[in-house]
């Protein structure tokens, strides 16, 4: 195993401009593992209710995904539902059910524990701190946060964070975890509580690249139509740990390539892209390597100067 | 004289969350004029009334803005106050006297009908066209509008912009112009109204090229401080055209260069930029063209991968 994804796997209701899913697979660890999938071995760590369909395993099976880490238990899988504005740059939750996910305590197969890179989704900081620490040989570690955990369980999310190599959060988060407005002072604050690397996503605006000295930033893809955003901040961050981990770096501190997180960056913002053309995870069951490719290509010709 | 710039010279009062200044020079022709005199020989066309301060045609001509055009009559200066929200995203506009401006009609000294290149600001478009039609060896026109002229003028605006190689106006507009929510959408419409360019200025988030067939875009520049964006799309417009008239450029529809074209499109990012570290022009008074080549290549280095 190359990359440890860990987070939720969910059903999902979601309602755009363009269409309504009542329920269809969802979950952070699905998004990150399905756009993962495409650059190395993955194993997964979550939990899901008896109601889980099979096809649902098969698709992710079908990606080469490990799932003994797939944790069954009696119950109903984790709901989540909401509609977004008409603009779909932000969006109402109708309806949450934890279900199976409110017990969630993640526990990694002995297979999983030499893994070189690990990725934690939105999780309780406590559940991520307890993930990495059964790891043992972690060369890059980092992950995901949200408002929730910033607000409320902010002492547990330091001390989780500090440990990390890379965070990966979007604008508001950045803001609301640095006490500041302004990015380039954010992230400056966000550098000093322990990551080395800081990725702030900013949807259909892109992503930007921060390290001590160091700044890389990309404009969004522009699609034609944005069918669903749901899980496109998940597959940027399967597309950018997924390349690395494909790269295989043997990363201290101070030897990551710039260059190469650039590309991890791109990647990410093409995965990303690429979940937003159709509802949920479906762009998935068609798409192949050399579309990533070919559109990783695009992204460098568009900002050529 | 190279390029010829049209529109208004006023007075603003401007209030950010760094300060407030209830006088300053301001006026999108001096925003462009200032910006554009880094690259060419700029002649400006505009309105001012006799309150008009010696200390502010000083300004514009110690940057080489021919002043020829400058129409001085009976009146004050048109007026214009602001108060920008918390994030500098939107604005709020407190008081407009549009004084002298009011009875502007463009009139083009003989000197400046032959220059080669012409930047309208947002005024009428009734007032655009009779630019236009004053200049005879244009090799490139272009200009900016606004929400106003979209929807009370449409028409007006339409056969205006008919004739013009490019138009520079924000995503806002974009999507009230061409009635799609869509850039990619919006763009394509709007590309068949007439201008073969279109630069479409997204504030802090940066600026997309769109021509038939070619797409280019770049983030914007992620300043420590933003002191006052006042002006900085009229600055971005100044360093696009300023940029193109330095190339000399003999335009043909078909035979201007993507490459030029993206080159021009980061001036008028770096000049934007610029103009939003002090209020006002007060950052004209000090920059040098060292400084803008320097923001350039930063801009190579954090957009390549």
């Amino acid at each position: 195993m190359s990359l440890i994804v860990v987070g939720s796997v969910a059903y999902d209701g979601v309602e755009t401009p363009h269409g309504k899913v009542d329920r269809m697979l969802g979950g952070a660890a699905t998004y990150i593992s399905l756009a993962a999938s495409y650059f190395t071995k993955v194993g997964i760590v979550a939990v899901v209710g008896d109601d889980f369909a099979k096809e649902d395993t098969d698709l992710l099976a079908g990606h080469g995904v490990d799932l003994e880490g797939l944790e069954r238990v009696p119950g109903k899988t984790f709901f989540w539902a909401g509609k977004y504005t008409p603009d779909m740059n932000d969006r109402e939750t109708l309806q949450t059910d934890l279900n199976v996910f409110a017990d969630f305590n993640p526990k990694l197969p002995a297979s999983y524990r030499n893994a070189p890179y690990l990725l934690m989704g939105n999780i309780q900081p406590r559940l991520q701190a307890g993930v990495r620490s059964q790891m043992k040989k972690v060369r890059l570690a980092g992950g995901d946060t949200m408002n929730f955990w910033i607000k409320d369980f902010r002492e547990e999310l330091l001390a989780t964070i500090r440990g990390w190599d890379f965070l990966l959060i979007n604008d508001g988060e950045a803001r609301m975890l640095s006490g500041h407005d302004n990015l380039r002072k954010a992230a400056s604050t966000i550098l000093g509580m322990g990551p080395h690397t800081l990725v702030i996503k900013r949807g259909e605006y892109g992503a930007m690249l921060f390290r001590q000295n160091s700044y890389f930033t990309v404009p969004g893809y522009l699609l034609e139509t944005v069918f669903d955003p749901t899980g496109a901040g998940d597959c940027f961050a399967g597309g950018f740990i997924g390349y690395l981990a494909q790269q295989g770096f043997d990363l201290e501190k101070d030897h990551i390539s710039r260059g190469e997180l650039s590309r991890a960056v791109i990647y990410g913002s093409v995965m990303g892209s690429f979940c937003c053309e159709q509802f949920g995870v479906e762009r998935f069951r068609t798409l192949k390597r050399a579309e990533i490719d070919a559109r990783f290509e695009e992204f460098r010709t568009f900002t050529s100067f």
